[in-house]
């Protein structure tokens, strides 16, 4: 996007032609390939496969998604109300693919706002507005991203160790990165990181995509499977933990990746700062805490199943019976801060989150 | 090995023409194939390659190793000291097959000590003797892991959801098991046991062993990534936790399998009680902290590749840094109790485990 600066590679691309094209991540590391997301329904496909995952990169791919379609119905709806109310139905549709990421609702809301508050008549000229606007939101993104990034740099001492779990780079936060992104500036800012992945199971998202991205940054790295958390925070190779989020809510509570909990507790025990980076439009300040956060339940062949590009593994017996919910949620207690691009808030979280809320939005 | 009650599916049988096989526990639970372990040699190959694992079995398989060897010494060595000298050089060379669990040293020792304490000229004699010491140990092993189960059933809560970590089972424990052994024996008793079993990454042995045996003894169990941890703890789900031990020391400090650590100190935060359950031959008694016990560094490639019987997959880029650490140390403060053949030991550990020794050996 600016060419100066290497953003990461980004989750998706807007091609010439109009073809929303994103980077399958299902596939990384193993191969390099791209799904064609240009219709509505592959944008709502992309979000529930989890061809795209990360809270702000499911916000972009749904603004674009809910955009085109905005294009699709003034092709052939020309009656203003009738064209918002199919644009709010489609909203409401794309919303509900996956449940627990609220960048998914706030990015496609500013759709919906933009077309509501358009104050044109013609239907396909506030569509076009809506394809400028989700690019604006995708823009917006990248640049919010370096920018909380870069306020996390005075968190992170030099030759930190810092532990990541899951994947909150560039591929999951459309551009820079947010957990990834402070360790990417960092390092720019000539802090001599290493970093510890955790594999994070049931998805390896940490395994297949953390180390991938940390290699294209030339972040030294080191993988380590879920169950070492604790024992590599014991044997003093962990400063910091980092780690970014798919809904936070009024009180600080903090619903990320299964397993970003047991870090919390494993951090708080071993007095190791816990930090959360994320825009605040992965905030959900109209939530007041972690209890009232949906929490999305996936198949268990996640968790009895590994497979590659090539191949599938069984871990277990054929009939096992498992559970399998893939976010967990972190109380505001556990949380030393929240890295964003209104700077680092800190305890008392209500207060500083209510603060940052008043001055940007 | 006794007909009123089934033992679970034993590590080792030895059959009426003198070999030893060993169930294959790599191959579990795709496949139930045999190894067959009637050299020493292959008895090494055995353990170094964890064909069997878990300390108890470890034990056992090294004592019957030794006690072939010695059998093998005798036909062509019949100078007592000669004999003595050869066999404590074979017992150097298995107790270096994996650092961590003592009862491979404690095992081996008992066989070695058998042949120095014996009154006997003649090797050959004194080499039967060895095989039957062998039995004797295995059978013992058997008896004592029932004997602490029962101690251990007082305290399961009835209709208690209890998380275990790896196996330490039958197959862990050379017969009823540790861990798993307080589950049966809870089951048998009457109690509406619910097991949560943690995946145990790098190997699965949770996913791969302790499913298959929980299935055998129709234990209901749930199958759940070690991410998931703390969240179904906090979620009420988890009663209590026991685990099977390679190494306690005096000061009831205890090596287990990587990821034991991150459960005790979840337990901690969650106020669950979390049991240690093991025989006294897993107690090094004269090692007095858990700083002291080496720790098993194991193939990188565990971490980035999982595989079952037809399938291997890699689960990162190709060149990742990894660390592999097979055991992690639970300090002594984060252990409720040791369930063991003396009875339940609680803290002051240091007193409690003495005294176990005193009434014991």
């Amino acid at each position: 996007m600016k060419s100066e600066v290497n953003y990461g590679t980004l989750p998706l691309s807007l091609t010439d032609e109009g073809n929303l094209l994103l980077l399958d991540q299902r596939k990384l590391p193993y191969k390099t390939e791209f799904f064609d997301a240009t219709t509505f329904e592959n944008c709502c496909i992309a979000i529930k496969d989890m061809i795209v995952r990360g809270a702000p990169s499911i916000g972009c791919v749904a603004a674009f998604g809910l955009a085109m379609e905005g294009v699709r119905l003034a092709e052939k709806i020309s009656q203003k109300s009738e064209f918002l109310h199919a644009l709010d139905q489609a909203c409401l549709v794309i919303q509900a693919t996956r449940p627990t990421a609220v960048n998914l609702m706030n990015a496609t809301n500013v759709i919906k706002d933009k077309a509501h508050s358009h104050n044109l008549d013609d239907t396909s000229k506030i569509a076009n507005e809506l394809m400028l606007e989700a690019k604006r939101y995708m823009q917006e993104s990248i640049d919010v991203n370096k920018k909380l990034s870069d306020f996390g740099v005075e968190l992170v001492p030099d030759k930190a160790g810092i532990l990541t779990h899951c994947n909150a780079g560039s591929i999951a936060a459309c551009g820079w990165g947010t957990a990834l992104g402070v360790m990417r500036s960092a390092q720019l800012a000539g802090k001599n990181i290493q970093a510890f992945v955790g594999e994070t199971r049931p998805r390896q998202q940490g395994a297949r995509l953390t180390m991938w991205e940390l290699a294209q940054d030339n972040i030294p790295a080191t993988l380590i499977c879920d169950t070492m958390t604790g024992h590599f925070m014991k044997e003093n190779c962990i400063d910091m933990i980092v780690v970014g989020a798919d809904r936070i809510c009024a009180n600080g509570d903090t619903a990320n990746k299964i397993g970003t909990y047991n870090l919390a507790v494993l951090a708080k025990y071993h007095d190791i700062p816990f930090y959360v980076a994320a825009p605040l439009s992965t905030f959900d300040p109209e939530l007041a805490s972690g209890d009232l956060i949906p929490i999305e339940v996936r198949d268990g062949a996640e968790v009895t199943h590994i497979a590659d590009l090539d191949n599938r593994v069984s871990v277990t017996i054929a009939d096992a019976k498992t559970r399998n919910p893939a976010f967990d949620v972190t109380p505001a207690s556990l949380i030393h801060a929240f890295i964003t691009e209104a700077g680092i808030l800190r305890p008392d979280f209500k207060q500083s989150i209510s603060r940052a809320f008043g001055q940007t939005h």
